[in-house]
């Protein structure tokens, strides 16, 4: 028993808006407020509105899927992402396929071939490093997250790590710290990089210790940054792994944290810094939000006004009781 | 410049096979090895090789797409099922697209309505629980992996967790270790009663204790069966994080793992399993091998030969130090 169909008349009514307004919203095209969108989608999916998706595509020749390529094959960013992309993108409809290269180039040219082929209206290309890459090369719109592309002329967003380390600083600084030490990734990442100079910046005790992104290296590097620093009384982390380390290391030791030595981390990453003893005071990379922002940019790609050069997103203190206490 | 177009017998002489085979391995139909895919899969990779999908599909009625439906936001489980679903479909050219409801009915009904818009081949439903799910009314053909349907009609693919816990008891036991105690999540779970009702069918020193998945607990937990049983000489756990609270528990009481007591986890997820110290014995899910018996039971399906029932794949046990010692 086929149902009548439902028109986007009638999800303009139960939303209390016009037609235009409905359509606008549903294809996300036009200046709206994200609430009007949101109650439009409502609106649509309770009366069960069904855009005919393969008509659309026949006549306007677009097939109304986003890819997000990434070579995060652990999805430790690449979800994240996702979903901040999906929440602009669902909004219209638009489906988004997730292809995992792998890290492999040659997994990375065949997906895009691939995608060429199957007529995508878009590409958002994302990985697990921040390293600037190099871009790729198809006849499609592209906007590049968490890693820019080399080519000034390309649109990417990225996280404005240098702001998230400034905001540490001051957080450590208000709460009266002074002799503060800093221990980090290797010293070929970009990110560990650019957190440690944001913070040399300001003054650190010594140079900041290069090493992995692990508990393991946390815990060895704050041995090494007592014994060159008996009187510090504060240790900021270049990722939230290192930092659970460095608490696991001084209370074995028997150094009250934050009470002599307060800690921070970096990534936010609710495994790490939750479940550390105590929880961490964090940066958040705000990779949900990348996610919208990068496919708000595609959108508008997509709609023949692309943006050009590099969109930087403030990462965003978190604190919690490694500076705050309990 | 149009380079000329690479035909399926190209493909054929490179990779040392004849045409019907090469189109077989690209197309995942018929009896082939996963090297002569592979092969094939590369060749066409090297010379570039793009199937005509747009052609295909509009020749065939079919887009060559496979919908992934999780509720598994995180995408802890979700990813790696992914990945094995892509090793399959990929090497015949089909996408994958990952939908996440956020375990919100709206939502998924709304990504259902456009799957079937959108002329999917098929759907791989999973998320992030054991519990089997009702089915989800669509008319394609349909594979749920890691919880099985409700309906005994559908095609299921889950792992065997029996097994995997009574691998862990057989392995303790040839290790020496008889007052085993276990420590697991909530009581409403049902991966945690598998598990801990698989294990109770040996001699386990007391209850299995239920808690919550954290760390947390398995510290809690360790001190309650540390009171009750003096003398355990192995804590088996019902997921990785709570093993690691165990161990981390019994590093600050003094008590040697494994030297004393041998401890063993659930998941094998390795940022808590190989961070944990020691390295711990854990239970792999194999859900990689999920996601590719899942795709393989929905090709089947698409090419009309639809599977029936409930698959159990057993889960595998990976030791490490938290039994054998360094």
């Amino acid at each position: 028993m086929k149902r009548p169909a439902v028109r986007i008349t009638d999800v303009a009514a139960l939303a209390g808006v016009s037609a235009g307004t409905a359509s606008k919203a549903l294809n996300n095209t036009g200046q709206l407020s994200q609430d009007t969108r949101e109650r439009v989608r409502r609106a649509a999916a309770q009366l069960g509105f069904t855009p005919d998706v393969r008509g659309r595509a026949l006549s306007s020749g677009r097939t109304f899927t986003v890819a997000l390529l990434t070579t995060d094959s652990s999805g430790r960013f690449s979800i994240p992402i996702m979903r901040g992309v999906e929440d602009v993108l669902s909004a219209g409809e638009l489906a988004t396929v997730l292809c995992d290269t792998r890290d492999d180039p040659l997994r990375e040219q065949s997906y895009l071939r691939s995608m060429v082929a199957r007529g995508v209206d878009g590409i958002v290309v994302t990985g697990r490093r921040t390293e600037p890459r190099p871009p790729i090369d198809v006849p499609l719109p592209v906007v590049y997250a968490l890693a820019a592309s080399t080519d000034p002329a390309d649109a990417s967003v990225i996280v404005d790590d240098a702001a998230g380390a400034a905001a540490v600083i001051t957080h450590l600084r208000t709460l009266g710290r002074s002799r503060i030490a800093h221990i980090t990734g290797p010293a070929d990442h970009r990110s560990a990089v650019e957190r440690a100079q944001a913070m040399s910046s300001s003054t650190l005790v010594g140079e900041p210790l290069f090493g992995e992104w692990s508990e393991q290296w946390g815990r060895q590097a704050t041995d090494l940054v007592l014994r060159a620093h008996p009187d510090v009384d504060a240790i900021t982390c270049g990722s939230d792994q290192i930092a659970r380390g460095v608490c696991d290391r001084l209370r074995e030791l028997g150094r009250a944290v934050p009470g002599e030595i307060a800690v921070t981390g970096y990534d936010n990453w609710p495994v790490m810094a939750l479940a550390s003893r105590p929880p961490l005071t964090s940066v958040d990379l705000r990779l949900e939000e990348l996610g919208r922002r990068a496919a708000n940019l595609l959108l508008d790609a997509i709609a023949g006004n692309p943006h050009h050069g590099v969109l930087e997103l403030p990462a965003q203190l978190v604190p919690r009781e490694s500076t705050l206490g309990a």
